[in-house]
C-alpha cells in the first residue's frame, strides 16, 4: 500500500471515528442506549465504506467534507447489521474484532434496540446533511434504504440464513453476497459519485466497478477465512466451515477462488478505467481489498 | 362514534390495508422475507396512526391522497416495533391481536429481519413520495426518524426496559410513554399538518394536541388492561400487572387514572380548538380514543 493511500485511510478513519461518537453523544436518549450504540461504533474496523465514499468524491476532485455525514450514516448502518447478525438467533457470535459482541455486554434486548436506533438515526443524519440539494439528498436516501433494506442487505441476510446447511451454486452464493454485503459497499461508491455531481454515464460505470469490488471483497474474505490467522481477523479460523456454509473456496476450491479473485480484479479495473476521474485512489483501494491479510 | 367517523376509519383502513401489501409484493426479495413482513402487516390493528395523519390532512381541507404512502410508512414502522417488542428477549409475547406473534411463526432470526426490513423500507417509501416538495419530504424524513429513533420510540423502549421491576414516578412513566408510543402518534398528526401546508403556529398547536392525545391513548390502554375483557384486546387481562410494571392505575389508582384521562381530554381539546381547521374529525377521534373498550 502506498504512503498516500495509507495516509488517506488513516485520515478518513480518524474523521469518522471522531464524528460518529459526536453524533451519538448529542442525543437526548437513555445512557444505556447511547452506551450500547457507542460500544459497537467504537469497536474498530476498517471503515472501508466511508473510505470508498470519500475516495470516490476525492477521485472526482470534489471536497470530501460534504460526504462525511453520509459516510458516518453508512458505517452506522453497517454496524447495526453486525450487531443484529451476531445475535444468538442469527450467527450467535460471542466475539467480534477481538471484543465481546454487543449482546454479550448489554444483553439481547439492548443489542436489538441499539441496532434499531443506529439504523433509524442514520436516516436522520442523512436527511439533515447541509449544503446538498434536497432532491439529491432524497435520491441518496432512497438508494441507501434500497441498499440496506429488503431488496439489499436484509434480503441478502435472509437468503444467507435460508442457504445455510445446503450446498449452494456459485450463482446462489453470489446472489447472497451481492445483497448482504455488496449493496451497501456499492451504494457508498455510487453516493460518492452523486455527491461529486458525476455524469449519469460515469455513475453507471462506477456502479459496475462497485459491484465487482463488492464481489472481490467477499471472495477475499472467504479465502482469508481458510488461510487466515485467528489473531489477525479476530474470529476462529474456519468457523464458517464448521457451520457447513457454502463459500467460494468450498465451491471452487481454494485455487479456483483465487483465480476468480484475479479475473474479477481485472474486470473491476476495466470498469474503473472507463470512468472520467483520477483512478489512482480507487485502483489502490481495489488492490488493498485483494491483497489484505485480514 | 358517529357514522361519518366510522365510515372515515373504515375507508382509511381499507386504503392502508390494500396499499401496504402492494408495497411489499412488488419487492424483489426472498419470499420468506416478504411473507414474514406481510404476516405482521396483515395482522390487523386499528390503523390509528394512518387515520390520525389522514384525518389531520382532511381537517385542513387537503386531499388525502398525497399522505397515503407516508401513512403506510408510519404503520410499517409501528408494525416493526411490535415485532421486535414481542421477541423472547423483550416482552416475550406469543400472541398479538389473537394470532401467534411473528417469531412464533417464522422464528426469531426472521422476525428480527422482518422488522429491520419494514423499518428500512419505510424510509424508501417516504423518499419516493410523489408530488411533495423535496425540502418538505426531507423535513418529514428527519422528523420521522427522530420520532422512531433513539430520541423517540427506541429511546422509550430502552427506558421501558430499564424501568421494569421498579416503581416509577408518574413523570418517569410519562417519559416512557411520550417516547415509546407518543412520538410516532404525534409525528403522524404533525406530518398531516405539514402535508396540508399548515402555518407554523398551527403546527405548534397541533403538536401540543398530539402530545395530549398520545398520553390519553396510553392512560386508556392502562385502564383497559385492568378493566378489559381478554377476548376483546387479545392478550391476558392484567398481564402488565403480573410483570410488576408501573401503569397509571398502579401509580394513581384506577379512579385517579380515570380522572387524569378526563383532565387531559379537556386539555387536548383546548389545544385542538386553537388550530385553524375543521375540528370535528379529530375531536371525534379523541373521544374515540378515550371511550373505546379495546
Amino acid at each position: 500500500m502506498s504512503v498516500q493511500l495509507l495516509q488517506f485511510l488513516d485520515e478518513i478513519k480518524d474523521i469518522i471515528e471522531e464524528r460518529m461518537p459526536a453524533h451519538i453523544e448529542r442525543l437526548n436518549s437513555p445512557d444505556m442506549l447511547k452506551n450500547s450504540m457507542l460500544y459497537s461504533l467504537k469497536a474498530g474496523g476498517k471503515r472501508i465504506r466511508p473510505a470508498l465514499l470519500l475516495a470516490t468524491m476525492k477521485s472526482f476532485q470534489k471536497d470530501i467534507s460534504q460526504g462525511i455525514d453520509l459516510a458516518c450514516a453508512i458505517e452506522m448502518i453497517h454496524t447495526y447489521s453486525l450487531i443484529h447478525d451476531d445475535l444468538p438467533s442469527m450467527d450467535d457470535d460471542d466475539i467480534r474484532r477481538g471484543k465481546p459482541t454487543n449482546h454479550k455486554v448489554f444483553g439481547e434486548a439492548h443489542a436489538i434496540l441499539a441496532g434499531d436506533a443506529l439504523l433509524t438515526y442514520s436516516f436522520e443524519i442523512v436527511a439533515k446533511m447541509k449544503g446538498v440539494d434536497p432532491a439529491k439528498t432524497l435520491c441518496l436516501i432512497e438508494e441507501l434504504a434500497r441498499a440496506a433494506g429488503p431488496e439489499g442487505m436484509v434480503g441478502g441476510q435472509v437468503a444467507d440464513i435460508e442457504g445455510e446447511n445446503q450446498k449452494l451454486t456459485v450463482e446462489g452464493l453470489e446472489y447472497i453476497h451481492h445483497h448482504k454485503t455488496g449493496a451497501l459497499l456499492s451504494f457508498a461508491i455510487v453516493a460518492g459519485a452523486r455527491l461529486a455531481d458525476a455524469s449519469e454515464q460515469d455513475i453507471e460505470n462506477i456502479r459496475r466497478f462497485s459491484r465487482e469490488l463488492g464481489l472481490l471483497f467477499q471472495i477475499k474474505d472467504d479465502i482469508l477465512d481458510v488461510e487466515g490467522d485467528q489473531a489477525a481477523i479476530g474470529k476462529p479460523v474456519g468457523s464458517d466451515d464448521g457451520n457447513q456454509k457454502s463459500t467460494y473456496p468450498s465451491l471452487l476450491t481454494l485455487e479456483g477462488a483465487k483465480e476468480k479473485l484475479h479475473l474479477h480484479t481485472l474486470l473491476a479495473k476495466e470498469y474503473l478505467y472507463s470512468v472520467q476521474m483520477n483512478h489512482r485512489l480507487l485502483e489502490e483501494l481495489t488492490d488493498y481489498v485483494v491483497n489484505r491479510n485480514h
